[in-house]
């Protein structure tokens, strides 16, 4: 009953076999191997059209070395108030950027309010020497809340961009939940809709660590290999990092692994949110749940050794609590937990009528 | 026949077979799992002290994340002339370090001159604040041109340093290849000489990618965790980089496997130096040798196939070339390398004859 | 009637004098000379403490400087939403500290709400390697809406910073005018209260540009001399700037300048409030008005040539402009203005009610 | 008999006279002055052609900016081995560029070796993405040996930087000494010759403080202002720094001062020529002299209150000294100066010779 993270499972199978069969003989280092220019065909493939591709070891260093790419040292990143990049990534953008500012805007459900941003950015002082201006605006898909943007919301986000001489990142750490949950094919949620450079995670949908940096723009490329140099995420033997990725797009695997982790996490959602006292914070359309609970009943998982962080106190006796699914859940630990939680639920029900 | 660096090469059925057993179940992430707390005992134990440990996924992350632990933004971090730090990081320790500088000190044979550092530090103008002050001396052990330093050396390095009020990084890409050379214990050329942090490699010696950051002075370990997760250097999945890195010391496997690439070097050196007008440009006393040849023997051995780069012109008509052997390298291989050089270097010198 | 900034108007005779009589023979430079020895001396006996100073040349400047002096490269400095260093500098902090991040706090009057400032600071993530750590409050008095933080709320900053480990700052542009407002000696808002740096300005009160870093923590003063001299802000021929804010201390000239500038604003305020229609938009305590009028008096003044910003738009049909009076307005001109604004709002009010 | 340094002398009347008299009435603040307009102007007619200026307080902020403003962040600045942006501010380039590299160029009397510079950035590694890319040429004129670069070498510099996709900047700190000398027009050994940016010194010649970074190139002009103003450069009451340096081109006063101090450098360089003992370490072209002294006849010196800085020593018990000219340097004073050492260089000799 492991809902700390989608990160604290291996990887996968075939991933692994991957990386093994990848352990064959001398090949150039630096990205210059067979295998790592085989995923940027796969990876062109994909999308549609020509990319350039920056493997890197972390999805800090992905987002932080998009975002350096794409600001000017005075630049403002638009971001949610509770992105990755504002919250879990210790100033990795600051420090990338060479000092440039996140502006934070808030948003129902992890969402941007896209009608705030707009308004934001055409009351933003524009060639106004003082004011850091206006360069990235970057969506996380899916959001720190769990939710997705639809296709028209990233679209809107292009199109804001645009029309301000702006650039679109997307934080895609869960951006194979996001495509599951939409349906779409990658190209329309990304360079069709406007994104400039995507961080597509795979970590945290099963491979070992190997988040890929891809640059929808050529004119961006140059600068995005010195930049990853010179922060030394020039991987030697990279091709240990595209052998993964290569076999995570292999057959959709990609997406087979989402499409259950996010059919866990529904499968909690319907599992809790019948429950007396039990409420979800937010529409749970990828991998991520956050709930409300009765402090008693999230005491009583903690003590039938369920694993889950304590995110917030949205009210008084009450804690929001965060699950996370991945492509390992095993049902049955779903069935489980539920079982623990119904329990747990009616007793701290009971428990408060009592009082 | 491919000596074009010991990068090329994959890793270690050992090594691999540790990434694969460490593919079981969930653990924490970020460092905090079993392998990773493992890891740090094996270190501490091998250096015969508590010690702090920061994986990271390249060697240039590892330099620069050292050196940012050890240098105030306005301090000069002494190196020699061909150091790693200078010429293959693009800038990487000025960025991490917000700023400091390198100041180069020249030296034969890849050591950096300890009687010219000593000399340019004692002239340095200390609290002269238009001047970057005295901050940092790093050693490359074993050096860029395929030496090592002495224990008396490293002593007199870290001597120099206490005497200076400066910190003593080690950049150890082949830190490996170095112990082997000298028979010492690890702690002989690092802390117990006045080493502050070493940048402990492992991928040029067998290892996937994972190059720990072993810190031993307990003060800097705060910072350095900060510093490391604001480059995007802290890895999700650690447990897949300790085990590597677990494996590459149990047994000492890491001495055999730099055993076995310095026998090479050495095997590699015997063979050239002896044929007519080829000379070697450094003492070989780890796995790279640079050796001086007439351009139509370079030519010659190219057309054979053989893999290397060209690296200096030394005098008209002739060719520096480096060689890099590896755990790897196949000692039938380098009997071939050498018959091929045999033959080229005689039709060379029979070339030069007839004009 | 230039209600623009306190920036337009040019230097008080007094300090001019000062600036010309200190332009006689050869001293040291970069601060080595008399004057500004000199300066050192006042300014620790105005403190009622040693004090180290450091003169910059603009208030963007100091406080960027004393930031870097103050937080680690991974610190959150706490700011107002509206501060300066937020909205007037260009990412300035974010440069000067290598990559730290400003956390904003909201608060009624441009006055940090330092009860949600403690909150957040309680429920910040201490030793979280994953978040930037809170590192630095820094308080604008005045503060940019024009009013002044009491000695009991600097106090109170104070604690909170000592409770959290963290350093306190003030951005002391308008500190005169705070001085004067409260009555209360310099050191009993300063240091007294807990402040660490203190950014004391003077260009907008009367000299042509000196702005003294006061550092009240010995242990910082070092670090702050490399700091300055790398951001090229280590003057040579400092005597200049020594001499201006010598004469600006001189017989308490500070505090009668701002004394005036206040008065002017206090003048302009209730002249203004006794208008139909017009508001005033935050407490006047220093010497900036925020004033909401409807649109079309705007137009009228504007026409009638007083010269102020257009700041916000409260309503429809209203405007926010800010008023800066300094020490060299001339009662004349605020009578004048008041007499425009008089006719204005009867005429706005009178073309309402036709409407 | 102060020759320590041109910044130890104040302002020259005339520039004091211009400070004076821009202290009138209210202006727009931050550059947007009348004044400040003008000095566009006639910069722009001193060039021959249209200028962007950027004024600052110090020659390293000068520096440090234009550098900024011109090289990507894995760039390498070729400069002088004793460059003022190497030796003398405190790793300010490396800050403000967001840490590229200086390399480092030796040369006969300060002067870059242009034949040693040309052969480096033809061996440099272009495109190699390990190693920081040659992006800028910076020359000093005069150099910090005090000699000059003639309109040939400057043509020469520019044509290599052309050659290599590089820009050409020039510290011209002591730019009025060097045109004198030359006795050419200023566009002539600027942006004619490949000149992207001139730092214009003015401080070292007769003003308070004002360094006007000339940007010949409008492409760069947009940054430029971004990157001065987050540097915490942007002076509100910028009127101040124009008067100063409009009065100081006035009437070529430049020109006039620089042309004083070139003579006082000469007329002490004759004198001490013929002494005994005495050699000068370089050409004197400019107001700055390096002269090799016995020991004692240096120490006789001080005794007699000369003031100067001890530079270097080239041979057990002589001591190079370094003297400084300026717009203010007394002919009776160098005279005086001649008379010591005549009677300090015979002693030293008559004292050799006694041993």
């Amino acid at each position: 009953m492991n809902f700390h993270s989608d990160h604290v499972v291996g990887a996968h199978p075939r991933i692994m076999e991957a990386v093994v069969a990848a352990n064959r003989g001398a090949v150039p280092s630096y990205g210059n191997d067979p295998v790592s220019a085989a995923l940027v065909e796969d990876l062109s493939v994909l999308f549609g059209r020509e990319v350039h591709v920056f493997m890197t070891p972390t999805g800090t260093a992905a987002n932080a070395l998009s975002l350096a790419g794409l600001t000017p040292r005075w630049g403002s990143i638009y971001a949610h108030t509770e992105a990755h990049v504002e919250l879990d990534e210790c100033a990795a953008p600051e420090f990338y950027t060479g000092g440039a500012k996140l502006a934070l805007v808030p948003g129902d459900h992890g969402r941007m309010d896209l009608d705030l941003l707009e308004a934001r950015l055409q009351a933003a002082p524009r060639g106004f020497v003082h004011a850091a201006q206006p360069a990235v605006i970057t969506l996380t898909q899916a959001t720190e809340a769990g939710t997705v943007y639809s296709p028209d919301q990233v679209r809107r986000a292009g199109a804001i961009a645009a029309a301000q001489g702006m650039r679109l990142h997307m934080d895609g750490a869960r951006f194979a939940n996001a495509c599951v949950h939409l349906g779409v094919a990658p190209a329309e949620i990304t360079w069709d809709a406007g994104v400039d450079i995507l961080s597509f995670g795979s970590a945290k949908n099963g491979t070992m660590g190997a988040e890929a940096v891809v640059v929808f723009d050529p004119q961006l490329a140059e600068a995005m290999a010195y930049l990853r140099k010179r922060a030394g995420l020039l991987i030697p033997k990279m091709r240990f990092l595209a052998a993964q990725f290569r076999a995570y797009l292999e057959g959709d695997l990609w997406l087979a692994l989402a499409g259950h982790a996010n059919a866990m996490a529904t499968r909690l959602a319907h599992g809790l949110q019948s429950l007396p006292g039990v409420s979800l914070a937010h529409p749970v359309e990828a991998n991520e749940l956050f709930v409300d609970l009765p402090e008693a009943a999230v005491v009583s998982l903690e003590a039938a050794g369920a694993g889950f962080y304590r995110w917030a106190d949205p009210e008084p006796g009450m804690v929001r609590v965060r699950l996370v699914t991945s492509w390992a859940t095993d049902p049955a630990e779903v069935d489980r937990f539920l079982d623990h939680a119904s329990i747990a639920a009616a007793a701290a029900r009971h428990g408060e009528g009592r009082r």
